[in-house]
């Protein structure tokens, strides 16, 4: 038997803008160890907390997925309220269950959902400014929805995927997207992503190249030949981190 | 003739978090001497800036309007590039029309939409944080439709109003509210408020008596007492500043 039998499974949005990101970094502030630390305060055991997903600096959560296992059976209402009651206003536990022995947030993780905000206005409204993207450029709407058609399916990419700094990503490069939907806004437009999982940066590099053929700047058969030529210094930059959003994790 | 024979009507959007409010204050930050700077820097003319509402500390506006009288004329597209470009993206210009001679932003307008946002989920979502109160108390929500409708009319709403610096609030306090309609939302509701103008902190201080009453912990009955007692002493807290937009200003 485990010497930390008890597992629970949190439910977390978070406002990404003044993290490192979610993964605990040495002299950064991350969300992975603020989140620890509130735990620590109230089991009194250090142990790491596994999330489904290592959303970079300045991304979103809306529904963040993670676990951590603990020697200590812990009440799920009286854990909410004290980690709510520790954490600051930017991140916020929504829901606490308790885990079977199998679960592992990242592992059994069978889809995610992503969302990247645009805003296309001449103004950002300033209640939104730290969860859109603005964009100058021209975007032909047809051309976008073409484009995005062409990243749905089983691909490498190996041209869409920043090396992680673990360089795990570099290994296998072939992952699936389900979906990906334009979806009109008031302001704008969001891209929403929904995947079997996503390398490092995968959705922001996805994002600027799609803004760049949407907008006439590459053309559109580029996507092809990227995906072919594996190389991702020949790829558009990521579009800015702020309007990406963790919306859903699927177990 | 006048010397500043051109007006100029600004449309404006703002994050009231991180200032003083709309009003001009020595030693503080605020909305309307931001703008003003920025108009400075543009036409080399100090002038004032002429607001419809001086929306208080942390209080946001969707909608704000505002006027300025210039000795030079400028072309609307770039005087709209070169303000969005000099301030903060906490406030936005929205639009930049030219104004009749005639034309007062706080004189001329006919009425004004206000809208309080409240949370009632145990949590409030991260990106949400800055523009919405969160409550704890049980709210009745017919009880509150009930009491929303005793402050619709014409009332002398002196026991709603705290005194403004300039004292000039105290002088006449009747008012005339259009509507008050309650509209439940993902995380809780809003209050909107419609009328012909508003005293300092009426508002608010119309929302702490509707949320006390609508949780059962003043009598239905108080409102109709505190009217007749003109005595803001007798009356709750105002609720906090966040929760409050500036939606609209009608001419």
């Amino acid at each position: 038997m485990s010497l930390k039998p008890y597992i629970y499974v949190l439910t977390i949005a978070y406002d990404g803008t003044n993290y490192s990101g979610w993964q605990r970094q040495p002299h950064l502030t991350s969300i992975q160890e603020v989140i620890e630390k509130a735990i620590q305060t109230i089991t009194r055991e250090k142990v790491p907390l596994i999330g489904s997903s290592r959303t970079d600096a300045g991304v979103h959560a809306l529904d963040q997925v993670a676990h951590f296992r603990t020697s200590k059976e812990i009440d799920t209402g009286r854990l909410f309220k004290a980690l709510n009651g520790l954490l600051p206003p930017d991140i916020r536990i929504l829901q606490i269950k308790t885990g079977t022995q199998d679960f592992h947030a990242q592992k059994n993780a069978q889809a995610k959902i992503y969302h990247y905000h645009i805003t296309t206005k001449p103004f950002v409204m300033p209640s939104e400014r730290l969860y859109t993207t603005h964009t100058r450029k021209e975007i032909d709407l047809a051309l976008l929805e073409k484009a995005a058609k062409k990243f749905v399916g089983t691909h490498d990419f190996t041209s869409f995927a920043n090396k992680a700094s673990e360089g795990a990503a570099s290994k296998n490069a072939v992952r699936t997207i389900f979906r990906i939907d334009v979806v009109t806004t008031k302001h704008g437009f969001r891209l929403e992503f929904e995947g079997s999982g996503f390398l490092y940066k995968m959705v922001r590099n996805i994002v600027g190249m799609l803004l760049e053929v949407a907008s006439h700047k590459r053309p559109f058969e580029e996507i092809d030949s990227l995906f072919k030529a594996k190389n991702r210094r020949l790829a558009p930059t990521a579009a800015p981190a702020q309007g990406l959003f963790l919306v859903k994790v699927v177990y």
